[in-house]
């Protein structure tokens, strides 16, 4: 079997790296379909769980140098996961992120992980939007994207066909209500626009628009921070 | 005189693209040696702006295509700006952040943006450290790197000589309050360490240790979230 670049239109994807690799095994082995180790691997923890792991579930392992060259850059990396794309079903009775648009996948990456943290486990992406199964996207998650459910919508108006339900907080430098004085009901859905433009002005009448106040030294907040500072409030407000 | 590669050793370095260096000609003019301008560049209002800019500063500017070769990978940049690196002083009668062997440019650039954000303008940086005039720092930063003070030290000894008066909260894992029940007093020091190692024990003696709680899902949060979280709630406290 060929070893080919990663490109959104293929059904598998990678995990580069011993630790996403342990992630993706202990989480999501049911569709792993091999793991290539290098020839010059030096014998570690990691690597012996790695073998552990594909013996319980019947993985093959393969040595394959070329595969590191396709489709790894880094020196410092010595086994890959491959495992197929697979589906999930986003759940509209718990708090959720909606992402419209986004674009950058280490953005995204950063964001599934402190989604991770704070215990919120469902991500609806609006299309057009990074492609979740980009290595990128799940080396800067550290492993947390296979903790979570995500689900892809062609339009905002597709995603709430599904999740009527949900108290909407759209984040945009607009908002009527500064996040200290945001009362969040459970379940909410904490959304956000793209990296450059933002949320467009019509979302200005969905739910309780939102503003993280900043000076005017900048032009806008980076928005996994955003997105990061809104889950910790949240949560916080939640738990009180 | 020739372009060459950025390099830590060098004493100029340079912001990639019209928006960063509008930034820089804005804030820091003093410093900047000329400007180089692509052939292929298209008329437009920010190039209009810093055509202005230097015409007032009397700063060079040279059509001058190597220099984008040598400098930018990006195909899009159509500007650069060559500048001086200069040195500042931080203030100590204000609060500050204080980063322990930080080692990534762009979550140090995204850390100033965050700073710039919330009216922390004064950076420490404990070597080794990533070189802060970085051209990945200063992108990262989206120029607000003009805004701040900066020093690095040789430890955080060194540090202390001259920062003795500022309340420490060193983020830690092990931290002994969570970071809803901290009352922060100013000037306020918010201490962070490496991506990868955090701050070592040894910090669990020195002032008020901070612990951002988070799920076991995952082992930590990006340092970049971590200290934008800090100094939100830090800033939402001492504004009460």
């Amino acid at each position: 079997m060929s070893v080919n670049r990663y490109k959104h239109n293929l059904d598998c994807s990678y995990t580069l790296g011993a630790t996403l690799t342990l992630e993706l095994l202990k989480y999501k082995h049911h569709y792993v379909k091999r793991i290539f180790i290098q020839s010059q691997t030096i014998d570690s923890d990691g690597i012996r769980r790695i073998y552990d792991e594909c013996s319980k579930y019947c993985i093959p392992i393969e040595q394959n140098d070329k595969a590191f060259n396709v489709l790894s850059q880094k020196e410092n990396c010595y086994v890959i996961g491959e495992f197929s794309k697979y589906s999930t079903k986003i759940n509209n009775q718990t708090n959720q992120i909606v992402l419209v648009n986004p674009s950058n996948a280490g953005n995204l990456g950063t964001i599934i992980r402190t989604m991770a943290g704070f215990n919120i486990l469902d991500l609806a992406i609006i299309k057009p939007g990074t492609d979740i199964f980009d290595p990128k996207v799940i080396r800067s998650s550290m492993g947390s994207i296979f903790h979570i459910n995500f689900q892809y919508y062609d339009s905002f108006e597709e995603y709430l066909k599904e999740n009527s339900n949900l108290n909407l907080y759209p984040f945009m430098l607009k908002g009527k209500k500064s996040i200290e004085n945001i009362e969040f009901k459970k379940p909410c859905a904490l959304v956000f626009g793209n990296e450059a433009t933002g949320l467009v002005d019509e979302f200005l009448n969905v739910g309780n628009t939102v503003v993280i106040n900043h000076s005017n030294l900048i032009d806008s907040l980076n928005l996994p921070i955003a997105a990061s500072i809104a889950m910790y409030e949240m949560n916080k407000y939640i738990s009180k």
